[in-house]
């Protein structure tokens, strides 16, 4: 049997969707990055249900995203997915992102792990996924950056965790960790500024209740900002963001 | 011609978008009961973009939702819609919410004024719909309620809105004010109780940095609370939610 290693999930943007420039926001982007992986994931067999079975789950690390153009409103998006590597602890699965038509707006690269879900050891992913699932097609992206401390941030905002902002694993939903940093930007540097590539990195969970700080500090380059968000003693995620003027 | 008086979408509730019940989140089933229905009106014509082109807006006036049981994850759910009638003022329009088998899970209502965008002032829904479009079909569940000031709370709490909170009209979404009145409750109440019934009425405007208050006060029936978010001196919503506890 061949496998199918490239799958396709479509989204059409709906107007009560889209942020202030009548764009995707950047979390539900997110959102849809990591659904169609999980949905081809499930369609070969080694998704979320399937894991689960195993006392196993899918844990995503590392998330990049750059942008050329940006999704508007009322399009129709399509969210187009291969693994592009797998090692022992992690795979690495590339989602590209067209309009109806295979115009590129962008590429996404995610780096997932797999852990037993009660000792938090991660899986051997070559006992998990079969080493043909592998696409040599290229993603033309650079692969995700190391994120260092912030160390003195420019600015430090305290966010609580509330119920709203936890997933289904009890821990602080990737997408609110995105849409919170982003929040260290008011809607006037939006209006004149867009996101050209986000860089994430999850590394420790928050739950319900936790409160973090969030740190940024705007690196030498003005137009890259670094950034933190965590708990007492903990960093939950780092990031780099890129902005580009919007022209 | 004869006109759709139906319409369906479809949502596969992937786990990624669940909440700690592994079912889909109040905000989440709001955002698609909303697209549903702007995408029954798009496809009839008198949607978001050809509103837009009369510079025209379509606002949501009234949510209730009443659900017999909670979608889970790995579910295809479908939204159907019609509307159920129109007067001057407001259309009414229903989202029957089913899983792939047709089987119910609960009923949305929801009622929408038309403005002008400039003026803020209502249009005469007369001139913008045609009568054929309402359909007979019944709604099982009852109208909305009249929702009243809470008058002294039980509990409040501020936020400030932020970016990420604002939707494409840079107001406060929808659903970010139904997320931030859910967050009056904690993981344990959830764990606890589910959301039986939900009706929201949206009043005013809020916007991107301003500071609301999130009043909350249980009612003589311990399973009702009635809530409200208001900015300095303005009402913002009103809601009331209805709890039953999980067996």
């Amino acid at each position: 049997m061949t496998i199918q290693k490239e799958f396709t999930l479509e989204h059409y943007l709906t107007a009560a969707e889209c942020n202030a420039a009548c764009e995707i926001p950047m979390p539900l982007l997110v959102q849809r990055v990591i659904d169609v992986a999980t949905a081809h994931a499930n369609f070969l067999g080694f998704g979320y249900v399937c894991l689960q079975a195993q006392g196993k789950a899918w844990v995503l690390s590392r998330l990049s995203i750059e942008l050329k153009r940006v999704p508007m409103v009322s399009e129709s998006l399509r969210f187009n997915t291969w693994v592009e590597d797998i090692n022992r602890l992690f795979s690495e699965r590339i989602v590209e992102i067209t309009d109806a038509d295979g115009k590129i707006y962008g590429y996404a690269r995610t780096n997932w792990a797999a852990i037993d879900v009660a000792t938090r050891r991660p899986t051997d992913l070559h006992l998990l996924l079969p080493q043909e699932v592998i696409n040599t097609r290229e993603c033309p992206i650079d692969g995700h950056p190391r994120l260092v401390a912030v160390g003195q941030p420019d600015s430090v905002a305290t966010y609580t965790f509330r119920y709203s902002d936890i997933d289904f694993n009890r821990h602080v939903n990737s997408t609110r960790y995105v849409a919170l940093m982003l929040d260290s930007w008011d809607m006037e540097f939006f209006d004149k500024n867009r996101i050209e590539r986000f860089d994430v990195a999850f590394l420790a969970e928050a739950h319900c209740g936790d409160t973090v700080e969030v740190r940024v500090k705007t690196t030498d380059d003005a137009a890259v900002s670094e950034l933190e968000i965590a708990r007492e003693g903990v960093t939950c995620t780092r990031a780099r963001v890129k902005f580009s003027p919007r022209v």
